[in-house]
């Protein structure tokens, strides 16, 4: 009864197409239908007791593995990106800032690449704006910035195209130990001879040159905004932060980049992205992370997990493993 | 410099609220945000080859675990339903037509539960019709809807609020050892001791009273539609079919019910959901298919998937692992 096996659906629908005609063939005629040839709006909605927040998707970039797994052979890494289905030699990071609506509050955590990645990008990076705009929210709604660290995917969102503010009315709050790290001219002189430091150090003085006053520095341990706490990350960089969202009895973390991608930095936590100050406290504070995540069942939501970028970390013997959220047709 | 701890975490938010003055009190004044209280649409893009195809979720059902695995004690599913963090003693069920919009015809493969659904499950399923419309679709010119089967939530949706056709301009394709299956009124009395499948039957009956001439029935391992063959999948119905979508050189496989949820029935492919007619056929059928999509590396969709309900699928010893995709802002 069963003809399923592997060379029939190899050759199964060019066969066919050659030997069949349409059955299709008595529909009325109609105007083929155009292409749309644009994704859906990038955002969802899910509560957290009284809060409604929103996962805004910034967007996906695709990068070459190369060297972006610091401590392993690049086969090893190419092999994980081929398993994980990216595209041919490449990773893909996803983007995904999260909005808080508290009720009094509405608060941006990270902002993303900014639109200044729209072009370069080919529009896969650099799209909060857009879909906060899908998303219903006027920028100029916005009260706080929250930022989990200085590193451009985050930060940079905060200007708008022609360099102005994007969110004009919004408070930007910075991890204090952040903004020590990478405002210091001993820092950034120290960092001359690693071209990656070095931009980086370039970048945030670029990005924050005739804002500092706007800036509020925050410390760890801190309710930072109503029911959203700071919590100490560091590794990745110096001041990275995580915070927990609690309305009721409900709450969520949301880690920013206590790891990366997951199919690399959950399923591999020894694993360390080029990108991280101190790659060995940032192992230190992802399985610390992860193993009170996963006794927790805590919900978490990371910055570059696949959009919309929720879901449940599980223990996998010393590994971990993403259990994504099943998206929700309500709220 | 760490400080990260469960009693932390699970302390931290209250505890910090009490001791810390807000640091957001200086930002200005200005009138809360209302919450949106709706969920972004529910649909998402990509391209097979030159076909611009839409995942459109019909919603999610929420139903008891229950007898929802017919041959494993309910001890062992609702375990595997928590473990997969669906909400206390329940399963959540994805329902994800596909629209494959071939250049010359628009097809939805499946067509949901209906809008008679929306109201029964407070909104969460019956979606169809309004994220097609979120996506800029005219059910008048969708030119095919291809049944995979006649289960209610693949066919109901055939039918508007009123009972008239939902896609007006549409030919019905059935399988064709699935009409004979459901039409035949000698299987029907056989059904009439088993509950389930006499509400089966009966639903056929009402959903196509009046409609019979407008249904064409078709064959397994046929060119259906432009560039979508018909592959025999028995044993969820006798005549459950799964299709491929070919063009150019890219082919998705859509798999309709070779599973139910992958949670539950890709980890646990000897498992039986309570809907199947010959759960050991439909046993049978799953093992060949994952092993080919394993093996060729194929793209799948899954009706009961998560929207936006694309991965794919590895073997894991003698069970399977979904690997969704990741979502692209960009198609």
């Amino acid at each position: 009864m069963i003809d399923l096996n592997r060379r029939q659906l190899l050759a199964g629908a060019a066969a066919a197409g050659a030997a069949t005609a349409l059955t299709s063939s008595l529909s009325p005629a109609r105007a083929a239908v155009p292409p749309a040839g644009a994704q859906a709006p990038g955002f969802y909605r899910y509560k957290v007791g009284s809060y409604e927040c929103t996962s805004i998707n910034d967007g996906v970039f695709l990068r070459p593995v190369d060297n972006f797994v610091a401590n392993i052979p690049k086969e090893q890494a190419e092999a994980a990106a081929e398993a994980a289905y990216m595209p041919k030699g490449m990773v893909a990071v996803p983007f995904n800032p999260q909005l808080i609506n508290t009720g009094s509050k509405l608060v941006l955590i990270d902002c993303g690449n900014g639109v200044s990645m729209l072009e370069p990008s080919k529009g896969r990076a650099g799209r909060t704006l857009q879909n906060l705009a899908a998303a219903g929210v006027d920028p100029k709604s916005i009260d706080i910035v929250l930022m989990s660290h200085l590193h451009p995917d985050h930060t940079n969102g905060i200007r708008a195209a022609d360099g102005s503010m994007a969110f004009p009315n919004a408070e930007i709050m910075v991890p204090a130990k952040e903004w020590e790290f990478w405002m210091s001219p001993e820092n950034a002189a120290k960092a001359e001879s690693n071209t990656m430091m070095k931009n980086y150090f370039a970048n945030v003085k670029k990005v924050y040159a005739g804002i500092e006053s706007k800036v509020t520095r925050y410390d760890w341990g801190k309710e930072v905004a109503p029911g959203i706490t700071s919590i100490a990350t560091p590794g990745h960089t110096p001041g990275h932060t995580s915070f927990v969202v609690a309305s009721g009895d409900s709450k969520i973390l949301v880690q920013a980049d206590v790891t990366n991608i997951p199919e690399f930095f959950l399923r591999n936590p020894d694993w360390h992205v080029v990108y991280d100050t101190d790659p060995a406290l940032a192992q230190e504070t992802r399985h610390k992370f992860y193993d009170m995540a996963a006794a927790e069942k805590a919900t978490v939501v990371g910055f570059h997990f696949a959009f919309p970028s929720i879901g449940h970390v599980e223990k996998d013997g010393s590994k971990y493993r993403l259990i994504p959220a099943v998206w929700s047709p309500v709220i």
